[in-house]
């Protein structure tokens, strides 16, 4: 079957929270350790660590540790992979849009 | 809180799963009715039908009737919008590197 690629299922259900989303996007303007990241979240930090766990998981961060303080940054490629998915039913579907287009173009001009 | 769009959590969460993934790939190929959608796939048919309910409720497709058939046909505008928030991320992070690369640049001229 098509799209059972597991790596996807896991990318998107990753991005479909708004926590997870949210350290993505603070990540993408620089890196940051784990206390920072958690700071703008009402949750304890056992629960925000399950969502770090979960985007490094996919692929979408990583981390190092430097010295006494683990610090995160964001993976782009999961989300090229993502978009290209997207990208790709996007712009058949407007391929087809085109060709139908053309199609009704060229009967008007025949039947004239 | 940025980025709590509910539109976005069900979109990715819509992405999420390989046989609604599967059928906006066949719908980007052309509309269908719900019974050659559901042909590919060893699924009850009010299963397979959750699966349309869901991709319907977030705006990836749009059904009609004609007769005694619902035909399904794709709506690309939300796949622009989830492309679009990835896009942005992942550009945010690679401009941050493009600085940090002019950054490290002039310190080596200057302390050649």
């Amino acid at each position: 079957m098509p799209n059972s690629q597991p790596q996807l299922d896991r990318l998107f259900r990753a991005l479909s929270d708004p926590t997870r989303r949210a350290v993505l996007e603070r990540l993408s303007g620089g890196d940051a350790p784990m206390t920072e990241l958690a700071r703008p979240f009402r949750m304890a930090l056992p629960s925000f660590a399950q969502h770090l766990d979960l985007l490094e998981e996919c692929g979408l961060v990583r981390s190092d540790k430097k010295g006494r303080v683990r610090i995160y940054r964001l993976v782009p490629r999961p989300l090229k992979t993502a978009e290209t998915w997207m990208a790709k039913r996007r712009v058949a579907w407007e391929r087809r849009l085109d060709q139908l287009d053309t199609y009704l173009t060229d009967l008007k001009e025949r039947t004239r």
